[in-house]
């Protein structure tokens, strides 16, 4: 993001903190509250923003343009303390509600934001018990009607990155691409997709890294026709000449993902290439994702890129895929805020979000041949002021693996 | 917990569906609606007693006396049909509302648990939003006004263990017992609590688990009189004679948990004996874990217990530890449900839990002397029908270590 503060020295945290105050300046929110216990089982996932630390008890952390200040209980302090990285740490024995409203009282904020929010899971972090327990706590004070959803804010810090932040997922993408160059030399006729995923697994454990979701389907591993799509385990189905093999993957490095899709034309008995239909879609899936890029404009709606896309397939003579054509990449892996998205119920207010200088997506069209399986690629392109830049390398050309 | 179900060929998973079941029989609620979206990042910590599978969009999970049924996304059905958890698995594309309605509509109940707590983080795994999109969901239906807190569900679920629970916590508390032995023989002189930490780092590396609270601060390392307390990352303080090295670590375990406090004393030049008032204060730190463990007599609430001990060290003229005795373990480290806790606001409704047979408590009293440091011990017991068993070794007597 085009941020106007000197904030190379600090940690990601306290530079994330800083443009939080920022974004605060000309919101309609005048604080921000976000609110966490056991942090660890239920975390907030806004507060990964500024600290790796856990909290174990009602832990409040308010952020005004002008200041930062956290409450917790006592035993959750001194690490807080010694981080530096809230203006003020205030603590707490036996109950929170007095040192809160008093902390409250004296910024006197017209309007406090909530982590809640219907349209938005990642901005959704504060739970719907704990958000019972703050009303009451300030039930009877002059703060109490002013509570809000901070959904709008959430999404502007979480979806525009910092430069440092884009480069880090910039990072996370090159090793991941290694991956899937190493991945590939490794594919063999008669490999199952459960082998493949165990090629990808050892790939992530020999980096010392997560995966961006779930080992059990990440990576989702299709192969030919019959494979079940979705957020699927990899099976029993194997390699074979004439195949397409596909596979989704993505990880975790330094807190931030990598999300990419890639597929591969197993060559068949005395066919080098493809036939038509696969490069044809292959194509078609090329020429999408061109289009998106485009097509991410500052200022776009969201639907209006994926619509685009959705468009150029159906045109084409394919069917429209069943989701969205990409999401916001950062520390989750679908990173809350705005989806470049179909107007679907299930997809809320999201894809109606304008696309953003800083915004980091995927673009991941896909299409399905009943003859010959899953043709998908998704790539990972950050924001600029005139359009997307590809983070990942975005194989214009089909790779045909020639197999023994 | 005493259940009648023949379970033991079911999947922890399937046998924890049917304890649900089991409790919902004598529930005033008639359904329980477990609801997550993007569950990787916005975790409900009930779900993972079910199930590892993630899910990314809005997805219910349904439970009665008699059924169970999910309801999710195309993209996340297969792997949770694949699994027969459930006794049916509904799927939408576009949008839940209307199957939702219709499921709910079906079983008719009139009363809906859902997951939201005030007192109780582990049973507040519905985050707000997503709480309001389920009353928008329903609005206009006969369901809308039958929605209401699953908390005392939840914690019976969560707080009764199965054999099969109890047996996993034994054994991930007999790993961390071995861990703690071999760490203490790395002991030196000079060695600082950071170092210690690296040793506790290394044992759960070495056994390929991970730490039961975040690795900053698990193992909490406190040495001598000058080290703050609490959820702190180690520091510089060394071993030197005559101190006291206080440690707390567990590890997660097949998915169970494991939390205990060790102390040990370095022996000075020239006494192979801890000071008097270090052996009075381990003693009764000793005789206050023994005094709880009498105390856990199903049907008394927790404050009841937690005050004995506290009484029993203010009697001997120690200040009260200004923390709860002893918390349920379980998934999580602080497995939710009741406290062992005194009456204080933090702890809300929690103290005023029974215990029931098939809890799992730590038993942790804590005095720290001015002149020495922490004296602290933590057990892990479990509730049988006539008190405590204990699940860790318990040390009696101090133990003291010559160093060099």
């Amino acid at each position: 993001m085009p941020t106007t503060l000197d904030t190379a020295a600090l940690s990601l945290g306290a530079q994330k903190l800083a443009q939080a105050k920022e974004f605060l300046r000309s919101s309609p929110l005048e604080a921000w509250l976000l609110v966490v216990r056991e942090s660890k089982d239920r975390p907030d996932p806004s507060l990964r923003l500024f600290t790796e630390q856990d909290f174990t008890w009602n832990s409040f952390f308010l952020v005004t343009p002008g200041r930062s200040a956290a409450l917790v209980a006592t035993f959750d302090a001194p690490d807080l303390e010694r981080s530096g990285l809230f203006d003020e740490v205030r603590t707490y024995k036996e109950g929170a509600r007095a040192a809160l409203v008093s902390l409250l009282g004296e910024l006197n904020p017209r309007s406090i934001g909530l982590n809640f929010s219907k349209d938005d899971a990642l901005a959704d972090g504060l739970t719907a018990g704990l958000k019972d327990s703050v009303e009451e706590m300030l039930r009877g004070t002059p703060l109490a009607g002013r509570l809000q959803s901070a959904e709008q804010l959430v999404a502007l810090l979480r979806g525009v990155k910092l430069p440092i932040e884009r480069e880090l997922i910039r990072s996370a993408v090159d090793e991941t691409e290694g991956m899937f160059d190493r991945a590939a030399r490794e594919f063999r006729l008669g490999m199952s997709a459960r082998e493949i995923a165990g090629v990808f697994h050892r790939e992530a454990a020999r980096a010392g890294v997560p995966t961006a979701w779930s080992s059990r389907h990440c990576p989702t591993v299709t192969i030919g026709p019959n494979a079940a799509i979705g957020h699927v385990s990899p099976g029993d189905e194997r390699i074979d000449r004439g195949c397409v093999v596909h596979v989704d993957f993505g990880i975790v490095r330094s807190g931030y993902c990598s999300d990419l899709q890639r597929a591969w034309y197993v060559a068949g008995e005395g066919d080098a290439a493809a036939p038509e239909p696969v490069r044809r879609a292959y194509a078609a899936v090329v020429g999408g994702i061109e289009l998106a890029a485009g097509a991410l404009i500052p200022g776009t709606p969201g639907w209006e890129v994926d619509l685009k896309v959705r468009t150029h397939l159906t045109s084409l003579g394919y069917p429209e895929y069943a989701h969205a054509l990409g999401h916001h990449l950062g520390r989750a892996v679908h990173d809350g805020g705005g989806v470049l998205g179909p107007r679907w119920e299930r997809y809320g207010r999201a894809p109606y979000e304008a696309v953003r200088e800083g915004h980091v997506y995927t673009l991941e069209p896909s299409l399905h041949l009943p003859d010959h399986g899953l043709i998908s690629l998704e790539e990972d392109v950050a924001v600029g002021p005139r359009g997307a830049e590809f983070l990942s390398r975005f194989p214009r050309e089909l790779p045909v693996l020639t197999l023994s």
